[in-house]
């Protein structure tokens, strides 16, 4: 291969994986991961300065290299419906490349060290763990 | 430039893109969206034809141009604790860019087709609203 046409197959390779990357839409494109949605409750139901130290508490976790991506929220202003619970105030939804990772990340000792300076603000936790198809 | 040069730049920028995309880990370097979250419970506890039928079903709504990525998810063979629920059976969780984008794929025709064909399928739905932060 010429040197100019090597480049150009690199380059045309780089630009299709952006592509890849951008459009990356569709079910089947992504590995399949474990997903790790939790929900808390407030000890002090309503208080916005507890619900924004604990977004700050759980953003400590993306230091914890088992978590690829590490998403944190509170509840957003849709509509209200029966089906709809809007009765938590954080959410972190976190996801694993395998079950292993989700088991070493709950004895990590940056969670310990979460639990530890956070658990005092929240009043109930419910845990729901994906296997994506 | 010339265009040795030129091609030389594309590329790097190609790749600077790329390496974006794949370490995409940090909590900052996507734009903030909203994430659905629903849990189906079946009428038929326990029926894998059922819960399959249903995450077909789910995957039908990738269709919808308002949602920017969709997730299907069964329960994932993690440890049984207190806190996990895995009563349930069935997940989607999508992104949608704008609260007004949720609210369309409420009443999105391939929305209201799924659940004329679908609901048979549930006994209970529960639905988690989430803005990131």
């Amino acid at each position: 291969m010429k040197k100019s046409s090597r480049r150009k197959f690199i380059l045309t390779s780089a630009a299709g994986s952006v592509a890849l990357a951008v459009n990356a839409k569709s079910l089947n494109m992504k590995s399949k991961q474990i997903a790790h949605h939790v929900f808390f409750w407030l000890k002090n139901t309503g208080s916005v300065e507890d619900r924004d130290k604990l977004v700050e508490g759980v953003k400590t976790l993306s230091k914890i290299p088992e978590i690829k991506e590490l998403q944190v929220g509170i509840v957003a202003d849709t509509q209200k419906r029966d089906v709809v619970d809007a009765s938590w105030a954080v959410s972190e939804l976190m996801f694993f490349d395998t079950l292993a990772d989700q088991a070493n990340y709950q004895s990590h000792p940056i969670h310990q060290e979460f639990i530890k300076n956070y658990s005092g603000l929240w009043s109930k936790v419910v845990v729901y763990d994906i296997q994506q198809v």
